[in-house]
Parts: structure tokens; C-alpha cells; sequence
């Protein structure tokens, strides 16, 4: 036998185990899978805590030897005040209501018969992701309490990490009676291991690709099982003509610059060609203050001479720093154009005092979320008011936008009758 | 060049340009788009019916040629009546509501933003299905109202009639200004063609195989787009103790009997153990009187002489006929197990007078409508009041059971803000 299909079959059996889990998950209680969340919070701050951060401090040590960035490092890296805000982030998904069996939309039907929909979970998710290790727990956390089973391909610098964290979840699970395979870490970070898993149709329900280009590229190319892309964000804020522009500034400086490493930060400001001359130099002003790079078109430049000139890569880049490209536009349509050319489908704003053309932006605008006059920052689970979330989807099927808890779940259709046919 | 990349080269421009009708159909009004329905509902009774039924008759004899069976014939016959139908449809259709642009959810935010949800388009969807040439008026009109794009390939015995039935569209289309390419028929039926539109990743945006086992695997296998596959029904009907028997015998002969050929019939019974002897000689003298042929485990054989032995396979077997597999079960756990194993989750029924077991049942048996006490028949987009349907999804991500207009959209979040940013 050769070695890589020794290790599809060693894939294929922890994801037939893990879907053996899901079935048992699926009708778990919420007491006793609030019971496991309990006991992994308990653990991340107590007995658990000096073997996860021994873990962790091999996985920078190697990292540092690799040469990774101090922006990967810092995301690599987890102390003790991580540890305690991850565990009080299990205890606020402890706190959400369990969308397992939650009703929906009931009504009587003219023949007597009572539907309704009722919240299921969607079986055995993948979860293949990047450096965090925070996402480990997260991903099981959600995955648990929303009655799936999860497996974990997190990334191979954070191994050692994943591999603990891991451990406190399936320790905690056994402790409760429920299966520990209901969170699973593949054993190995060999692309071939993550192929065989994204090819496991019939077994994993779901993948959820979370990173960067070449790693969605890798599994939506792959993957023998529905893909749920969680991908960039060039995210845009256009200023209308009719804008205020004290608010346009304060809404630009906080979507650029309040957190630019994040996928719901600003990338590319769109503004009206009418207010150029007013707003461009007072925004750059500002933005420059904050230590924001700036790239622009001609028109940009013209009244912004420290600007960068803008290549047309630029207008699909997510720079995820402190880097912002400008284009000055004709008009609203202009600015759809250029999103609808450039735009990633996370989240687009509009700053206007026109109510026409914000609803007309709102309407055609494509995005998770659509925004009039408000910071791109607010696409997010928690600011949304869907509690946490498992990263935000760019795919328009099942979720577009944050996955929380019922993100994670699909709904069936539910009927009680009295013995009514059809005739 | 070889044929098959000029092939592929073709679906693909194909599909770009469908997609670049999808862009203009998602901000189509609701007027517009009733009035390409009204056209097509006119002329499919009136200009277009010679031709549509003059193609159709080339498409049956060809088939008779080729030996397709009565049944098969049968659902490929067009004539008036069935054109009136159709074209009844329709005007249900454009009845319905609008899902593009319908707000749901809407609540204000702590910090003030009016956030709710917005029905948007998925946006290209390529449909894949057999013999029935109404599919391809069915799919083309809810695909159209619900502002998405579709392209459509049918079976190769209705290729003559479907061209007709989509030249139909383009022209109605036309005639209101809107992109003919919105509904586009593929011009082959050659499986390479296929297999280049479901690989067009980024450009079809959802493909809904519906029919066989061969048709949805080589759909899943070989996509690189979202798949929502519309697959067999194995519906159970299971008997518990408590059953009222007349209403269980009922509720079993409709099931199975009212219309056998379609996905929602059903397929397996069981009985419980302890009403075996009660009911089993009972409900099949009615089932034999309704042209049913049974097939049975041994302790159906037991208690009903007439019936065949049932192999593992028929456990597993969409019959779409007058035929019905029993099989005895110990009780509640012995049916959910068995449903488990050989149920599609497709509609899952309990006939019981016992409130505990219903509520188990109902949240336990995995299926996209899970009943008590009505036939499995119920489960279809008019039936449980969602318009008309494209189909029923058995896939759990989107849309799990009847996909009506709603199915076919997703939805984006919208806030609308006036000038707030995150602390």
C-alpha cells in the first residue's frame, strides 16, 4: 500500500468516526453540551493552561525559526489574558439560546395540518482554516453547540497548539458522555490529509475554507462536498455628493483604520466627483494622521499629492494594513460599477444624505452586508446581534454574511396532522 | 483546436453571457418580469403552440423509434391540455410574490443602525434534468421571477421540444427589454457540454441536478459550483402501537397510491411489532385491492402470504410504482434506526395517537418534512403554500425540502446608519 492512500483511509476513518459522533451531537441536550463548553472554559484557565501554553511556546519557537512575520507571531501566540478571553468567549456562546429544535413560522394550513420548521444541525462540518489557534476553540465551541461535529485542519504553525486545545474539547466531551471524535483535529497538516477530507462526499457535510486566496482556491477546487467560502473583504465606502462630510471622514478613518487586519476593514474609498475638491484633501488629512498609506487615481492625485499612483491591481487587493486606494467617481452609478467589478461580496457602504440613492445602493449593491452611513466594521456576528461567529461568508448560498449558531444549522419542515391525505 | 475545448470555449461564453443577463434580471421590477410570464403564458396557447407542439411530435417519434418505454413517452407528450396547464402555471406564478428586494427581520441595533434582511438573486443557476419538457417552462419561469438567470439542460428526448419552450422565453424576453440569455437553453445534450457548465466556478453560481442516481453523481462528482441536489424520495411511513389503525391504513394507501411516479410517494412501511397482527392483513387487502405488489421481511410474510420476500436491496429502492416494501420493527428505536440507515431525507411520516413518540419522531427522523399523522404526499411547494417549485432539495445546506421563489434567493443584511462607527 502506498503511503498516500494509507493516508486517505486513516482521513476517511476519522470522518466516518466524526459522523458517527454528529448523529449522537445532533440530539444531545443543551444542558449537556452547555455542560462540555463549561468544562473546555474551565480547563483553558485552570488545569489545562500550563500544557496549552507549553504547546503554544513550541509553536512560536519553531516559528520564529522559520522566519515567520511578527504579524504571524502575534497571531500564533497565546498568554494567559488570551486564554482568559477565549474561555469568557465560550461562556457568551454558553449563554445564546440553542438553535437545535427551535421552531419557526408556525401556521395552520387550510387542511387542518400544523407546520412549522424546526432547527437541525447540518451533520459533520470541515473547518480548515489558517494560523489562530483562538479558531480551534471557536470552531468547536460553535460547531458543539449548534449539535454538528466538527473536524479541524487548522494550520501547521499552530500544530502543536491545535492539538492541546483540541484534547480539552475531546476530554471534556468524554467527561459528559458524548463522543470525543465529535471534535477532531486531522492528525497532520499534509495537503494530501486535507484532500482526502474535503473528498469525503456522503461522510462531511460541509467544508468552511477560512484564509487566504490559494488555500480557498485549493479546497473550492477540490472539495467533493459543499464549499461555504469564507473569503477576502475588499470592502468599499462610497461618499455620495449629497454626503455629510464630517460623518464620511469619521466613517472612513474607523472602517480603515479602527482594525486593518481584519476582513470587514476598508480597502478601497469610492468618492463622488462633485465633492472631490472638498473632501479629498480633509479625509487624506486625517487618514495620513492615522498612518494610512494612500494609492490613487489621477483624479485622486491631482488633489492629493502624496498619494501613491494606484495600479489596477490595487482595486482588487486586500491589504488587511494600513493601506487605502482611492478613485474618484462619476456618480452612484459609477460607484457601482466599480464595486461590481472589484467588490468580494462582504460588505459595501454608502455615506449620503439622499434617501433615493441610498436605498437605490442598498438595493443593488451585492454584498453580505450593505451599509448606509455607518462603518464597514460592523459586519460581524456580535454587531449584528447573532452572537459569535465562525468567520463571515462571501458565499450567497445557505449564509451570506456572519455564521453564528443557526448559521449552522438548516431547518426542516415540520407537520402535525389528523390523519389528512391528499386528494 | 479540438472539438472538445471548442465545446468547452462554447459553454463557457455561454455561461458568461447568461451571467451578464443574471446582473440585469437582479434589478428587474416586479412589472417587467410578470410581463415576460404573461407573454409566455400567451403564447404557449396561443402563436408559439403549433410549433412547441410540432417539435414535440418530433421528439415522440424519435423516442418511439428508440424504444422508450410508455412511461417514459408519457411524460415527454406535450398537447393542449397540457399546454393549458402549463400556461395556468405560470399565471400562478406571477401571482406570487416578489422575493428580490422583500425585507424580513428588521429591528434596530443597540447602537441605533435599523438593520434587517433583504431577499437578493443567487444569480446564474444552471438547472439539470430529464425527460419532462414542462420542467424546462417550470424552471425558466421561477428562475425569471425570482431575478435570477438560468441555464437549462434537459433530457435528449425532449431536446426538439425544449428548444422550442426556451426560444419561447427569449422571445417574450426580448419583447420586454430584457436579456434573451436569461433563459438559455444549452445547445447540446452532449455530456461534455455538461460537464463544462458545472466547472464554469465563479460564473454559475448554483447547479440543481434533478433525476437519477447516474445524473445527480456525475453532477457531484464532477462540479466545481454549489450543488443542491433534488434526489430519490425512500419516504417510510412507520405504524407505531398507538396508531389509530383506519386512519394509519388512511394515510398508508394515499401515500403510497394517489400518484405512485413521483419523489414524494411512498416506499417502505413500517410496523411495529406489537399492531403487526392488527393491522398488517388489514392494510394489505387494501393495498392488493389498489394494484399495490408487496414485498415483506419475514414476520410481514408471516402475517401476509401474498407478499414477496423483500432483499436488503429493496430497503433502499425509489419503486416510483405500485409496489411497497413492509418490514416489522420492534418499535420507536428499531423505526428511527432503520430510517437512519436507508431513509433519503426526502419525507418521513409517524402515524401514532402517542404525543411523546410524535415529538420524538418528529425531531429525531432526519428529512427534509417529517409528519405525524398525514401522507408523505404532502410534502411539495403548493402544498405546504410556497408557490410553485422548481423541485425538492434532499441537500441540507440552503434550502432543505420544496425550492419555491424564496429558495431561490438568498439574502444580504442592510443597516442603515446614521454615522456610527465601532469603539
Amino acid at each position: 500500500m502506498t503511503e498516500s492512500s494509507s493516508l486517505d483511509q486513516e482521513v476517511a476513518a476519522l470522518a466516518r468516526e466524526a459522523k458517527a459522533a454528529a448523529r449522537l451531537m445532533a440530539t444531545a441536550g443543551t444542558a449537556v453540551k452547555d455542560a462540555v463548553l463549561r468544562r473546555v472554559a474551565h480547563a483553558l484557565v485552570g488545569s489545562a493552561r500550563a500544557v496549552v501554553l507549553e504547546a503554544n511556546a513550541r509553536d512560536m519557537r519553531a516559528g520564529e525559526e522559520a522566519g515567520l512575520s511578527p504579524a504571524m507571531l502575534d497571531r500564533l501566540r497565546l498568554d494567559g489574558a488570551r486564554l482568559d478571553a477565549i474561555s469568557a468567549g465560550l461562556r457568551e456562546i454558553m449563554a445564546l439560546p440553542d438553535p437545535v429544535g427551535r421552531e419557526r413560522e408556525r401556521r395552520t394550513l387550510p387542511n387542518g395540518i400544523e407546520l412549522s420548521r424546526m432547527g437541525v444541525p447540518l451533520g459533520l462540518v470541515a473547518m480548515i482554516y489558517e494560523s489562530r489557534p483562538n479558531v480551534t476553540i471557536d470552531a468547536g465551541a460553535l460547531t458543539l453547540k449548534s449539535g454538528n461535529a466538527v473536524i479541524l485542519r487548522g494550520g501547521k504553525e499552530a500544530f502543536e497548539s491545535n492539538r492541546t486545545l483540541a484534547a480539552v474539547f475531546s476530554t471534556a466531551l468524554e467527561s459528559e458522555g458524548l463522543p470525543a471524535a465529535a471534535v477532531t483535529l486531522l492528525p497532520t497538516t499534509d495537503r494530501r490529509a486535507t484532500l482526502a477530507l474535503i473528498q469525503q462526499a456522503g461522510v462531511v457535510d460541509l467544508v468552511i475554507p477560512r484564509g487566504g486566496e490559494g488555500l480557498i482556491r485549493f479546497v473550492s477546487d477540490n472539495a467533493r462536498v459543499p464549499v461555504l467560502q469564507h473569503f477576502k473583504g475588499v470592502c468599499h465606502v462610497y461618499v455620495d455628493a449629497s454626503a455629510d462630510l464630517e460623518m464620511a471622514t469619521r466613517v472612513v478613518l474607523n472602517s480603515k483604520a479602527q482594525r486593518p487586519g481584519v476582513c470587514n476593514a476598508l480597502e478601497t474609498l469610492l468618492v463622488d466627483a462633485r465633492v472631490a475638491d472638498a473632501f479629498l484633501p480633509r479625509v487624506a488629512r486625517e487618514l495620513s494622521a492615522a498612518g494610512v498609506a494612500l494609492r490613487g487615481d489621477e483624479a485622486v492625485r491631482a488633489r492629493v499629492p502624496e498619494a501613491e499612483p494606484a495600479t489596477e491591481a490595487d482595486w482588487d487587493t486586500e491589504y488587511l494594513d494600513l493601506v487605502l486606494s482611492i478613485a474618484v467617481v462619476a456618480d452612484l452609478d459609477g460607484a457601482l460599477s466599480h464595486i461590481s467589478r472589484h467588490g468580494s461580496g462582504h460588505t459595501e457602504c454608502i455615506v449620503t444624505e439622499d434617501a433615493a440613492r441610498a436605498e437605490r445602493f442598498l438595493r443593488e449593491a451585492d454584498a453580505s452586508l450593505v451599509l448606509v452611513n455607518a462603518s464597514t466594521r460592523f459586519n460581524d456576528g456580535s454587531q449584528l446581534g447573532l452572537g459569535a461567529e465562525i468567520g463571515i461568508s462571501t458565499t450567497k448560498l445557505h449564509a451570506y454574511g456572519p455564521m453564528g449558531l443557526e448559521q449552522l444549522c438548516s431547518s426542516k419542515w415540520v407537520g402535525r396532522g389528523a390523519g389528512q391525505i391528499r386528494g
